[in-house]
């Protein structure tokens, strides 16, 4: 995409947020409440801003615009990596992130993102809700005060964006890389000098060549960005984050004084949010096919023709993506 | 599982439903609500009647307790496949079941389940979010004044048991088998007495010998039903369900007449019963693996098993089935 329509988007953005920070103001007027939300996200960063619009969207919508959400994307109140000090502490009510970004305050917070060769999308979900994933959440948020819920995926995630190509591990020695978390560390291991830069700072550390090269999402998200401008080389299939999932964590005391029905709202709006925020990835990341058929019924066309061409936009990225990582997968486990 | 504890659970369950019934009456009472639900599954059928239940407790804890659903499972107002017109006819104020049951008033309803060779689970969802599946379901809707959301997915479905082995297409020719949708109709083609029988007709149409097969939905759910206990012959990734969603589907008149807010709630929680509820399925038809790690930090540990032995128990069944699923159809579609 232009680089430069990007960031006008991201200007429009910006002021629509503060037009509605100062409608929200003052707090728990008329009985509603104003809940400050942190992100680790730049505004309008593809997928990832788009799932705190629509968590926020439906919960507002959901409590009969008792319980009002006001955005403050990365830097907009604090730093992308600070969200998690911030509501700790209690300066933001709640943040949305990757829970990777924060394995230096527990390492198992890397287990709610994503880790190498671990989890594909669906089998996190299936751990999170049927497993015990959930209650561990909640028990690593007690130690610092914080109620989290799963709230968005990415999907399998790309290998990334390199200034030349990777032929061996050789190539990784001195190769100044961005990937968080576990990801990361292995990469290191390997020689390369790696770096934890945050969504919104990764175009310009990339053109200014601070970075080699980067890991973001995958294909959609990467384009949205504007990757492709700086780099050529991209690789799908990342060991990586194969279903990397975003949270929502609130402080726990703000949780705790919220009604019994608004925290059902907050953890279902979560879960729905979730399972929204993986088909737009996955709906997006596919090129369009079209598939042309002469049935009787227009209606039953129309469904037949809908059904058939998501399909087939979609499976092709999913057998690229998830069969080349199951493969390898296997290969490393011996699953 | 043993029969005769199923059929007690099924018992108890009903006296559990009078109850509810008698304590929602009357509706309206303190400006709370009660909505009548039929469902086409009998009480207690594993994964089925768990994604009504998750449903209808988080609309109620949603709402506050404003509306209050009376689960009417199948047989205790109407019969299974009755449902469809009890909620146009205001019988029922909503209905939960598979909308391929509903494929004689339209054969559209047949995507917003299964159809042979179709849409796995992840692919039906990129589908419904994001690419027009969910607005055509409520266009569809408005021919029969409902209003209707996925509320569930079963997953990849299994081949099915069979009281003789399938060698070849000429083994289907006479044989009296239990296949819904455009599934069933494929078996027909090949010569099959094909039967649609509600899933709590099964069991007993198999043990009488009035069926001589049945497909229904997958290892879990097929045990819990107890269909081991009459054939031994079990297939695996059935070419006919790949991801079939289940559905609920409110009366549109008694919809509209809900608050926003309300509508908010019964729509978002669809969608996290769908997530939930696949999670459900997923999680259970895989056999548990335990992986034995010994690393320091206690909660670490206990956070890495939770999610190995998760991931491990997922993927054993999901590459056994989708696995075979996607090959199958990609030598059918040529994709």
């Amino acid at each position: 995409m232009d680089r430069r329509s990007f960031l006008r988007t991201s200007a429009l953005g910006g002021t629509a947020a503060a037009a509605a920070s100062t409608l929200a103001a003052p707090a728990y007027a008329q009985g509603k409440r104003t809940l400050t939300f942190v992100t680790t996200w730049g505004r309008g960063l593809a997928g990832v801003h788009d799932a705190v619009m629509y968590y926020a969207d439906n919960v507002t919508a959901m409590t009969d615009g008792q319980l009002i959400i006001d955005v403050k994307a990365a830097g907009e109140l604090v730093g992308a990596f600070e969200v998690f000090d911030a509501v700790t502490s209690g300066q933001a009510d709640m943040y949305h992130g990757a829970d990777y970004y924060f394995v230096g305050q527990h390492p198992g917070y890397g287990f709610f993102t994503a880790v190498p060769f671990g989890m594909t999308a669906q089998e996190i979900v299936n751990w999170y809700y049927q497993d015990g994933g959930k209650e561990l959440h909640d028990e690593l948020g007690q130690i610092f005060g914080l109620k989290s819920f799963l709230a968005g995926n990415t999907g399998a995630q790309s290998g990334g964006w390199f200034a030349k190509e990777i032929k061996g591990p050789e190539d990784f020695v001195g190769l100044k890389f961005r990937m968080p978390g576990l990801g990361g560390k292995a990469l290191g291991k390997l020689g390369a000098s790696v770096q934890n830069l945050p969504g919104s700072e990764v175009y310009q550390a990339l053109a200014s060549g601070a970075i080699d090269g980067t890991e973001w999402i995958g294909p959609w998200a990467d384009e949205k960005a504007g990757f492709q401008e700086i780099t050529k080389i991209y690789y799908t299939a990342g060991f990586h984050e194969p279903g990397a999932a975003l949270s929502v964590a609130f402080n726990r005391d703000v949780f705790d004084s919220l009604t019994p029905a608004q925290q059902k709202i907050c953890e279902e709006a979560a879960a729905a949010a979730h399972q929204w925020n993986l088909s737009l990835f996955l709906a997006n990341n596919s090129a369009a096919l079209v598939h042309d058929e002469n049935l009787g019924d227009p209606l039953y066309k129309k469904i037949y023709d809908s059904a058939m061409a998501s399909m087939k936009k979609s499976s092709a990225w999913i057998k690229l993506s998830d069969g080349a990582y199951t493969r390898q997968r296997d290969r490393v486990l011996g699953g």
